[in-house]
């Protein structure tokens, strides 16, 4: 079986299969986005989350929240109260922590190359200690402005969403463009991707993520790790 | 030129830049890791953190610090102390925020499968408002609390810089294993990157991040993205 008919099957499993997230279905903010990458051959979906509030008891102290199964107190895919994370917050007995987790998604690319468009990863979130052995170390006042600021990025994100939708549709054109003439594909893959040397693809998802990294200096890429990618048939 | 001697020249460039980083120079707690990977012929790091507490004065609103430039009231690689954080404090006139970034390295791939053992990318972050235009909006206790947390994530993060360097010299180990002798090559490698069917290169750096994941049932990959790796002379 040659490597399309391959990733073919391999796609049909995958979208097959049930939704096991807790929610059970794609965020709303996302569906036409994930449609529209499960149309394209080269593509398809295994995960996604549109960007949540979540209010996560913890263990004792910051990092071992990592080391155990944590109690979801709150979860919300929507611009969220004072009152809903006061009343949650009653429920704590651990260190309860705040947290904003912005957009992310992951896809299978049938081809190596199709993964430069598609690297995104916002850093654009929150993650802030409420409690600390179930008392709460923080005002109502705190909790307030803390709304205000994650439901702002909320909203920043939605728009993000819709830039990153906008970004890969452009992309794929351009790639389908690229692809009926060959000459300029060549030109625009360069055997490595260099910061200063995007090929267009590159640098039309770069333009979503770039505004977050202006406070992190070692953080010009959007991904943790730049991968050096081979143009098709290198 | 062919494709690792364009890679050896390119290598040889970059490494013999200057390093533009505010520091200007390799964190301690990351040297021997980095000298590490600069050795071996496949790979070349970029840029990296050994993580980091940061005390940031952004504009009005949390993702209006994302639009601007923003100011570094506090930055240190070592643990923090409120006194050092009240003091700094006292000099924002935005939103001030206190973050952790842990562990980050972006490294120069030659092959694309070597890309599949440096996919690294820590969530164990804090990213905390603490003023509003210029207004302390928490208790000195408070700070204190989540000083403690911070500096817990250093703690913790300085063991995982540890792992993954160990991991490391496994998968590498393994990986020169698997190439002295290809019948375990064939085996290991799978056409694609199954969540289920990691190769053990990968599975050892999964060790790594994979407690991070707990509480992000999303967020089951070290990278925001799965990219399909095909084994080379696929």
């Amino acid at each position: 079986m040659d490597r399309s008919a391959e990733f073919r099957k391999w796609k049909a499993q995958c979208l097959s299969k049930a939704d096991l997230s807790r929610k059970g279905s794609v965020d709303e903010d996302v569906v036409e986005l994930v449609q529209f990458l499960n149309t394209r051959d080269q593509f398809f979906t295994t995960s996604s989350c549109a960007g949540r509030i979540l209010l996560l008891d913890g263990g004792i102290n910051g990092f071992e929240v990592q080391k155990q199964n944590c109690g979801w107190l709150l979860v919300t895919h929507k611009p969220c109260e004072k009152d809903d994370v006061i009343v949650a917050l009653k429920k704590a007995n651990g260190d309860a922590t705040l947290k904003f987790e912005p957009f992310i998604l992951h896809v299978q690319c049938q081809q190596l190359q199709d993964a430069q468009i598609l690297a995104v990863r916002s850093t654009h979130g929150l993650e802030v200690p409420l409690s600390h052995k179930g008392k709460l170390m923080v005002t109502e006042e705190y909790i307030d402005f803390l709304l205000n600021v994650a439901n702002q990025k909320m909203e920043e994100n939605k728009k993000r969403i819709e830039r990153f939708y906008n970004c890969l549709h452009h992309a794929l054109e351009r790639e389908t463009m690229t692809n009926l003439h060959p000459k300029i594909k060549e030109k625009n893959n360069s055997s490595y991707t260099h910061k200063k040397q995007r090929n267009p693809e590159k640098a039309h998802v770069q333009c979503i993520t770039k505004e977050n990294d202006k406070e992190l200096e070692n953080d010009d890429d959007d991904l943790g790790i730049n991968i050096t990618i081979f143009p098709e048939g290198y």
